[in-house]
């Protein structure tokens, strides 16, 4: 796929295939939603341009992103993805071109492109240059990307965490929820997690460290549940699904209790969400629940890097990617993450260099 | 209603009238659901008792109490009221006798108490002892008791005010509401407020100096009237209906907006609380939402004295009391506060020395 790529010469045109986003979505997305299809790309930055011409590597598979399936108005956290064009979301990628003093053909670098095997970058912001690549580059979409800084932040300066406290964590076995749950047991937390899959409960167990894990979808009473696996009830709450789980933790957690709110997958193909009926709690039991987006600890990120690069290289953290190859799987690897086909971080694989 | 009462001689029995709880009450609580009884008391303290006898001066009608109408299993931050019982709530009274070495006849105090003339009180914990009494006493059932801590602790300690911030104040015409609101304006914040009649948002603005103030009940759209009233959106919402209330204004509130939830008094009456369809926003808008009870600001109960004992003296904050005489009238004034016919803090005199 990577052939006939020559780095920047003046003249040549190479094949770049894309994923296009139809149209808006209701419900369910489907691989329908989205057509790949190829065209082609110049090696070489428009005249005059300071963005950056990148060769796609890895593309993250995000849920947020089916937030950006939906027509959104007005100001907001995302916008929507535009229809009949690639869809966006964060990659890997190498520099091809550069017309930025701050990077040049060859860097490789993680922040947001485009779902396609070329991309042309105008917006900087939130563009990371990879200092370290003794580790998977495919580690920059999760552990040392987006999922990772937000697993750290959402735990370490949300969740306000002490040794001993009792841990809960939904969609544990997701790109977030693994590293949360290491990071808790990490700091001497008693840490329990649910995901959808026996393969994703011995993945938390046996893998990650967890002290319990459990398939949600085997509990028919998810209060039940928490009960027996949290008789003393729950400190934190790290909330990546919504709805009824929302309601049940919270009728579990203890005094003084934190919910860091990371997302709401459960939510997010519903025309309208789920009701939470018991917020009262959240009076009685001194809840303190928070919503927090990564963007806004980007400014930690390479204190974050200085803390996790060392435990992954002394094999303290691990983590469990499900890589797809080729840009034609990407429709199948994104819708999959809403009916939790993926074990571990969804990544799409376009090219290894 | 007072006489024949001597203060402690060994002898002396009297009328002791009481407000009795007849049994857990489903949906609207009713004046039927209590009695007004009359039995006696003897002005001593039964031999070797280390608690007091006190002479209820007024009592006080709390949103709150609602919950305790209702049976109440396992440990909870309340209990159930005691069917055939009186009820028990928040008063001030003076000692008639005491056997705590604290305390002495003639002793002013709020705290725990019953509902009824006399209460002999074995439990001290969160009595406090009146010292200032230049103010009306009345006052320690609400800006200088429970209700005036909760506005001062919920405003100061959970929302993080800063000048210039946008808040919005619901049942703001109520105990807490209105203090809450003076304690923005005097910290240079926009204050509006919602209540439930023209009388309560005439005080509002015109009494209590809120910026604005609407009539929920003439609003079809509270999404609508809070985009009127805040085209910026809402920094700080101070909780206290919960609900509709709370999803509109959830829509409504600015990035890093905070939630302090004090109570939700539209949910007490409903067998099942309406579900808040709108959390997902906590993510996208960085809201902190935080429960919390005046209990645990017990501590800062003397600072609160220092700082607002002065304002009520200089007449920099006022307090709207609903004032009911007689215990006859406790059920009434007391099921009035569901459906807000108490314009300001609803109290009941019993004696007034």
């Amino acid at each position: 796929m990577a052939s006939g790529v020559g780095g920047g010469s003046d003249e040549e045109t190479v094949r770049n295939k894309q994923v296009i986003f139809r149209d808006y979505v209701s419900g369910f997305p489907k691989e329908s939603d989205m057509d790949v299809t190829t065209t082609t790309v110049k090696l070489k930055l428009p005249e005059g341009s300071n963005g950056i011409l990148v060769k796609n590597l890895y593309l993250s598979c995000d849920p947020y992103m089916r937030i950006r399936m939906k027509r959104i108005e007005g100001p907001n956290l995302f916008s929507s993805f535009t229809p009949a064009s690639p869809l966006s979301g964060f990659g890997v990628a190498k520099v091809v071109d550069s017309g930025h003093p701050e990077y040049k053909a060859g860097d490789l670098i993680w922040g947001t492109t485009r779902w396609e095997e070329y991309s042309l970058i105008t917006e900087m912001d939130g563009l990371f240059k990879i200092q370290h690549i003794d580790v998977p580059l495919s580690y920059y979409t999760g552990i040392l990307g987006m999922p990772g800084l937000t697993a750290f932040a959402g735990f370490h300066e949300v969740c306000s965490p002490k040794k001993g406290e009792y841990v809960f964590i939904s969609a544990a076995a997701g790109a977030v929820g693994q590293l949360v749950g290491q990071f808790a047991k990490l700091m001497g937390c008693y840490v329990v997690g649910s995901a959808g899959s026996k393969e994703k409960v011995d993945l938390l167990k046996n893998k990650f460290g967890f002290d319990e894990a459990f398939n949600y979808k085997e509990e028919n009473d998810l209060n039940a549940a928490l009960k027996r696996y949290f008789p003393e009830g729950i400190d934190i709450y790290f909330e990546n699904v919504g709805g009824k789980t929302l309601d049940a933790v919270i009728l579990n957690m203890r005094a003084h209790g934190r919910i860091a709110v990371c997302g709401m997958i459960s939510q997010y193909n519903l025309e309208q969400p789920e009701g939470v009926q018991n917020l009262m709690l959240l009076v009685y039991k001194r809840i303190r629940m928070e919503g927090f987006v990564v963007f806004d600890y980007y400014n930690i990120y390479s204190k974050f890097l200085d803390v996790v690069l060392p435990y992954i290289r002394e094999g303290k953290i691990v983590y469990v990617e499900d890589i797809a190859e080729g840009l034609e799987s990407g429709p199948a690897a994104l819708v999959g993450l809403y009916s939790g086909r993926n074990v571990g971080k969804q990544v799409v694989a376009i090219a290894h260099d």
